[in-house]
C-alpha cells in the first residue's frame, strides 16, 4: 500500500531537514536551498550525458561514485557554473568545503548543485554569504522553501512525498524537483533530490534510482533538450530502521513508491514545461521489443509538429504517423492504430474513425492520452510531453540560461 | 566556371518545358505541376527515410530503382496522398498513368509527387480533370509556374539555374522546390526537382545526386521533423551533347554545379523556414571525424534553445555549448572556441571574450555564421538553420499538414 502525503516533501521524512533562502544571485527570488539530514545517509545518483558538465555535478558524482554517505546537499539556483573551467571548479570546490564547515560535517559528505545561465562566474561573496546564513534555518518543516529555491522558469515549486506500507511499518520517501525547459531524454534533465528514511545498501539504492529514472525523467520531453547540470539524487538515512533487501517483498514495493514519486515529479515537469498549457500522457504499444517501443514513444514525445497539434487542438493523427515513421523503430504503418482516450482515431489498414466532434472534447482537456497500437509485438512503454505554444518562444527568446 | 542564371528555373534547361496551373485540391491556390522533357532522360532520386512512405514517393522511387529512363514529373500539393492505405495506392497509380495517357507517354516515364495534409483521400475527380488540363499549358517559360504549383506553407516559390561551362560547351542544371516547415536531415525532406541538359549515365548521376543532397538539403534543420513525402529528382536529357563521363574534369565541374545549386536550394528553404526570420551558417571545424562535425552541426541546427536565442538576439554560447555536449560526438569543452562571423566570444579554457555589443550587432542582421572549433582534428561540417519564433507556432497549430 502506497500513499501520497497531502503537501508532501523532502522533510515529510524523519530526520531530513531543509531550508530555502535568497542569498543574491538571483534578483528577488529565492535561490539557495540545502537539505540536510541528522546522520549520515547512504546515497545514489544519476547525472547528465552531456558531454559539457557543470563543475558542482563533477564533483558530486565523484561523491556518488565514491559511495561516500552524504549529510547534505546544497542547491543554488540562477547561476549554472557551467563553461566556466578551471575558476569555476575552483568555485564549486569552494562552495562544497564551505557548505561542510557551516553545517559542521565533512567536505565529503556534502553534495552539491547549482542551476541557471551557463558560462557565468559564480557571484561567490553571495553564495558564500548565503550558505552561512542558510545553515542556521535548518527546520524539519523547510522543504517547500527548498523547493522554491531550486526555480528557475518553473511557474511553480514541486515537492512530493509517499508512505509505504511494509511489514515491518511504513517507510517515507519525499523530494523536491524542478525543471520546465531543457527537458528530455536521457537521463535526468532536471534536478531532483530525493530522501527517505528506509534502511538500504548503496549499490542496490543506486539500481532502484537508475530504474525509476529510467522510467520517469527519461520519458518526458518539453523541447528535447538535456543541459549541462542535470542531476537525481537519493539519500537514505536508515531512521525508520527498516531495511530494504536485495529480492525481497521490501525491494519490490519500495520500488513501486519511488518510480511513483518519480513519475509524479516528471509529470509537475512537463506540465510546468516552458509554455505549456497540456500534459499528454503517449502510450506506446504492441512493439517487437522494448527499444521500439521507447523509439516511438520519444519521436512523438519530442515532435515539435505533434507539440504545436497538441497546442491547435487539432487531431492531428498523421504527425503521429510520421514521427513514428521518422523514429528508426521496425514499423509497419498499415498495422498501426491510433486512439484518443478510449477513442478509436485511426484503425489498422489506415481505416480512419475521425469523429472531428468527439476528437476536439478530448483535445481541448488540460490533459489527455494518445494511444499508439503497432500491433506487431507485446512490448510497450509509456512517455509524457506537453504542448509546443507560443510561450516556450517568448520564453526561451528573452531568458538566457 | 559556374554562373546562377537570373530568375533561373527548371525551364532554363534546353528541351525542358512545365506548368503550373490550380486545379480545386487547394481553395486558391496553384497546386498541380508538370516538368516535361521533349526527350527522354536518365534519371536519378533520393527518398524520405520516414518508414511512412506516401504511395505516390513509392511508385516513384520504384521508377528510379528500376533506371528507368523518364519523361515528366507530375506533382500536386495541398494533397499528400500518405497513410491512404491501399486506395491512395491505387489513386497514385492512376495518377501516373493519367499522366502518362496525357502526356502521350509511357507510364514508367512519369515520375509523381504529392505533398499536403496526410491521411486524406486524394480528390481524383479534380486531379484527373487538373492532369488534362495542364497537360496542353506546358511551354519553355512555364517554370515559375510550376515552383508556384508545388508550395504548401512556402511563402514563395523557389527557383535556380546554373550554368557551368565546361570545355566543350556550357551545361546547364535548373530546378524547383519546395519546403518550410518539416525540414530536417536525414534525406531530402522536401521536394525538389531537377533538370539538366548534360548527357550523363544513370549510376553517375544517381551517386552526384545523393553526393550533393548530402551536403545541402541533409544539412538543414527547420524543426527537426522528415516527412513521408519528400523526394530529389533529377532529370538529364543530354540535349547539350556534352556528356559527363566518371573521374574526368567535367565530373567535377558538373559536380561543383549541382552542389551549388542544391545548396541555394536549401538555403532558400531554410530562410523561408515555418515562421523564421534569420538564416544561420554553422561552421563545424576540428573534429576528429566527419561523423563528429555532422553531429555537432545537426544538434545545435536542430537545438530548439538555440534557435530562440537566435530570434532573442540573444548571444548565448551556453546553449550552442550544451547542444554540442549532447551530440554524443567525442569533444573537449576545454578545447572548444565559438566565433559569430569574424567576432570571438568564446576561446579554448573557457575564456570568454564576449562584447555584447559587438555580438548584438551581428545577431541582428538576417544573415550570419556561428562558427564553432572543436580544436580536435581537422574534419570539418556546414549546416544552415533558422530561428524559432511565435511564427512557427502559430502556423502548426492551425494548418494540419
Amino acid at each position: 500500500m502506497l500513499k501520497f502525503i497531502e503537501n508532501g516533501t523532502v522533510t515529510s521524512v524523519q530526520g531530513i531537514e531543509a531550508a530555502g533562502i535568497h542569498c543574491g544571485i538571483k534578483k528577488k527570488r529565492k535561490d539557495l536551498a540545502v537539505i540536510y539530514s541528522e546522520v549520515p545517509c547512504n546515497a545514489a545518483g544519476t547525472f547528465t550525458l552531456n558531454k559539457v558538465k557543470a563543475a558542482p555535478l563533477i564533483i558530486s558524482q565523484k561523491v556518488i561514485y565514491n559511495k561516500n554517505q552524504v549529510k547534505s546537499v546544497v542547491v543554488n539556483s540562477g547561476n549554472a557554473n557551467a563553461c566556466t573551467g578551471d575558476s569555476g571548479m575552483y568555485d564549486a570546490l569552494v562552495m562544497q568545503s564551505h557548505s561542510a564547515q557551516m553545517l559542521d560535517i565533512e567536505k565529503d559528505e556534502v553534495l552539491i548543485s547549482s542551476t541557471g545561465v551557463i558560462g557565468e562566474k559564480m557571484p561567490m561573496d553571495n553564495l558564500l554569504d548565503g550558505i552561512g546564513d542558510i545553515s542556521k534555518k535548518l527546520s524539519t518543516n523547510g522543504g517547500h522553501n527548498a523547493a522554491e529555491a531550486i526555480m528557475t522558469t518553473d511557474t511553480k515549486p514541486k515537492s512530493f512525498a509517499v508512505e509505504v506500507e511494509l511489514e515491518e511499518g511504513s517507510v517515507t520517501i519525499g523530494a523536491i524537483c524542478k525543471g520546465s525547459g531543457m527537458i528530455m531524454p536521457n537521463m535526468a534533465t532536471m534536478l531532483a533530490f530525493i530522501a527517505t528514511d528506509a534502511k538500504i545498501e548503496t549499490g542496490l539504492l543506486q539500481k532502484l534510482l537508475g530504474n525509476a529514472v529510467s522510467k520517469s525523467f527519461n520519458k518526458i520531453s518539453v523541447d528535447g533538450e538535456t543541459s549541462t547540470n542535470d542531476m537525481v539524487t537519493v539519500m537514505a538515512n536508515g531512521l525508520s530502521g527498516i531495511e530494504i533487501k536485495e529480492s525481497s517483498n521490501n525491494e519490490n514495493k519500495f520500488f513501486e513508491a519511488l518510480s511513483a514519486l518519480c513519475i509524479s515529479m516528471a509529470k509537475a515537469i512537463v506540465s510546468d514545461g516552458e509554455g505549456a498549457t497540456k500534459v499528454v500522457t503517449i502510450n506506446v504499444t504492441g512493439a517487437n521489443t522494448e527499444n521500439d517501443a521507447d523509439l516511438v514513444g520519444k519521436f512523438i514525445a519530442n515532435s515539435a509538429l505533434v507539440k504545436t497539434a497538441i497546442y491547435g487542438c487539432d487531431a492531428n493523427w498523421g504527425r503521429i504517423m510520421s514521427a513514428a515513421g521518422m523514429s528508426g523503430a521496425e514499423i509497419d504503418p498499415a498495422k498501426m492504430s491510433i486512439s484518443f482516450n478510449d477513442l478509436p482515431i485511426l484503425k489498422p489498414d489506415f481505416s480512419l474513425h475521425l469523429n472531428e466532434e468527439a476528437a476536439l472534447k478530448i483535445l481541448n482537456q488540460p490533459e489527455y492520452q494518445i494511444n499508439v497500437n503497432l500491433n506487431g509485438g507485446s512490448e510497450s512503454s509509456t512517455w509524457w510531453t506537453c504542448d509546443f505554444t507560443e510561450g516556450y518562444i517568448k520564453i526561451n527568446a528573452e531568458y538566457r540560461t
